[in-house]
């Protein structure tokens, strides 16, 4: 085997057999494939393509250059959740708590913000002392413990990805489904999963724009999880507008621990709820998804979800005293309340420029080593079909920096249409395919 | 302007200004576009293409990457050609020294061999003491006193041009129209030419196998030349069998000089007279091709040519005494004769196999730094549509290497098939375009 012949082989439309992605990418963890061999191989990639069998035999090759967490001493099924990601999107924190108090193992490996996306690490560690970096070893303990850890990508977990994600970020071959197949699939195999649940979002906050591409991402991960023998349901939910009402990372904390106790049963407690009863049915613990549903609501009626989330934060070295008591918690120096300037309803969001917005007030990065205020962002009070009057609060926005706020808040002021009449409600939940 | 924003945009079939691809070739060439970004870009441009403007202003840049020759002194047209190889195609030779004679400056550069095709450098090099390595101010030199000079790429022709193939070459991103094109026109344009005539090789000795593709860089050969108001006549032509009889550097001097003095009248004769009476007609020598065909034909019958090759061979530094006296040049150790074992005509070449075969002579180079006996190569003694009986000769091959013969053999007999019927003839000149 040969780089170039194989780079010439995809360039013209051919597969690659297994044994051929596997060359692929020990060679190219190994040094010896460059990098500029390696980023026109993606391009072509990216142009031409990759069937079932190579995405698998991609997410096999790039799982197996790292280690897979062995779980087996564990006496109980694991089931995961990975979402692709928007603005607003804190299931992570709710729904590991809730499905970990049913006896489920929910060992979770999640990412950090960038753009308009944020990052479930970047949301924990807002939690003072909250750390996402345990060894495999303390990972593995917490894990025993109570069922359920929340944790970085570590240097044994799938190092091909790393390195190709990093060539794909500056070389434009981000968007190719069946290289963000394999670089999810490959990390959350390697988390010892038996079960996994997805969201993938679509609409203007998303990554996948279109239905049409989400559910092509779906369908991807879908068949490469079921060639693995894995239980997998797929969910295809609506970014057409942030999720919940709270966009920054400990307001997403904060918003997490209402729906956690109870106290809000908005679209994330409905998503919530959805996911959780998935990865309750998943995990052998309920015999249909909607009974899984009722398990769900009844672990956060009966407070048990809540004080799992308590018992993982103090398990992972966070300040449980701030989640009892998030009054306590620094507000931002400044706040400051948009009014509405129209009678009528909420129409539409930017859903991406909100996020930006939310970035800008210093809740977000757009450089991975960006500091981040764990206290900035965007509180909602009005959402897509909401009536609102003349002078009504929109939204609030927090942040230390004036100027920011300046420039956050025309970004927002242009991310909200109005209109007279109430608009018709999108579907919270596009598809579900398994 | 940003390099990943220029990635993406030829990514999704984006066309670039032509501010984009200078500040793509600038940066690139000054280090600032790492190489795993450009072949990503060039990936991306092979299977999604340019156009006519992109492809000119690529090879704007790429020319004004280094000096275009300054020949404004040398009072007279200035007319080249370039021909994109094959199987014994030595028509540079022949034709350069005609077209000088008549009054026109021929600045020759040439290229190198390297797999199944010979390089024109080689070929000269062959020719003891014959230097082509020579400096811009020498090569004004030569080129004044005869009208010709044949060189190769020197560090300020296009030096882009050096850097992309590089890259091209290890990233199976060679095959590309408009890539090719640049690559060919900034070097030729570089030259200081008023006109060029182009053959382009197709066939299965040639890089173009179908005539689809040839005709496509034929088209956009022209089009990039008439966008630098260069006069231009692209000729399309067989290469599914070998120019003329003779493969291998110094046997290719030897079928140079034969047709040079009119004892030679085969395809080579044929072609070389055409595309030199282009070039007679380009530099306004002659009132049309036909008459700059039969100025050709004259100075071979009246010696005017083959006095020129002398004297270029003179100023390069040659030894003309083996021109005049070829017998005195040493001889390869082993000669061995290929005979017929059918009787009937000779059907097909696989010619890519037949230059592979000179290749293991001694006669070509697999990598750039391989070293190349001139006295190796292949004498064929029939071609297409040649009757031949059984024990009658197919070809000679020459070299000093015993086991090298036996590999050349199997592989010559496995590239020749027979039929018992005289074959359809096929065209030497398949299209003109201009």
């Amino acid at each position: 085997m040969n780089i170039v012949e194989l780079i010439r082989k995809k360039r013209d439309g051919g597969s690659f057999s297994s044994k051929e992605v596997d060359y692929l990418i020990k060679e190219y963890t190994g040094g010896k494939i460059k990098d500029y061999q390696f980023s026109a191989l993606l391009m072509a990639i990216l142009l031409r393509g990759m069937n079932k069998n190579e995405t698998s035999a991609l997410t096999y090759s790039m799982l197996h250059s790292g280690n897979i967490i062995n779980l087996s001493l564990l006496n109980g099924y694991k089931v995961d959740k990975h979402s692709t990601g928007g603005v607003g999107d804190k299931t992570s924190l709710i729904i590991a708590p809730i499905v970990a108090s049913t006896g489920i193992y929910v060992p979770m490996i999640s990412g950090r913000g960038l753009g308009h996306t944020g990052g479930t690490l970047d949301k924990l560690e807002s939690i003072p002392g909250f750390k996402t970096d345990l060894t495999l070893a303390e990972s593995k303990k917490v894990l025993k413990k109570c069922g359920a850890v929340l944790i970085g990508q570590t240097k044994e977990i799938a190092p091909a990805d790393k390195m190709i994600y990093a060539l794909r970020d500056v070389t434009a071959t981000v968007e190719s489904i069946p290289l963000i197949t394999a670089s999810i699939m490959s990390k959350k195999l390697a988390e010892g999963i038996d079960g996994l649940v997805l969201d993938i979002k679509t609409g203007n906050g998303a990554f996948m724009k279109s239905l049409k591409d989400a559910n092509e991402l779906a369908n991807s991960l879908v068949d490469t999880a079921k060639s693995f023998d894995k239980k997998v349901i797929a969910f295809i939910t609506d970014m057409n507008q942030p999720l919940g009402n709270y966009i920054g990372n400990w307001l997403e904390v904060y918003e997490s621990v209402k729906v956690l106790k109870g106290e809000a049963k908005n679209d994330l407690y409905v998503l919530s709820i959805k996911l959780a009863g998935a990865m309750i049915f998943l995990g052998k613990k309920a015999k249909s998804m909607q009974q899984g549903e009722q398990i769900a609501k009844n672990k956060i009626e009966n407070g048990e979800a809540f004080n799992k989330f308590l018992n993982i934060v103090e398990l992972q070295g966070g300040n449980s005293d701030l989640i009892n008591n998030p009054g306590k918690y620094p507000r931002s120096r400044f706040l400051k309340k948009l009014k509405s300037t129209h009678n009528g309803f909420i129409n539409k969001f930017n859903t991406y420029q909100i996020g930006m917005a939310s970035l800008e007030l210093g809740a977000g990065r757009r450089k991975m080593d960006d500091i981040i205020d764990p206290k900035a962002g965007i509180i909602l009070h009005k959402k897509i079909g909401d009536e609102i009057k003349k002078g009504e609060t929109v939204c609030e926005l927090h942040s230390d920096s004036q100027s920011k706020i300046k420039i956050a808040e025309q970004m927002i002021s242009d991310s909200i249409s109005f209109s007279k009449s109430k608009p018709s409600k999108q579907k919270l939940i596009k598809k579900i395919i398994r």
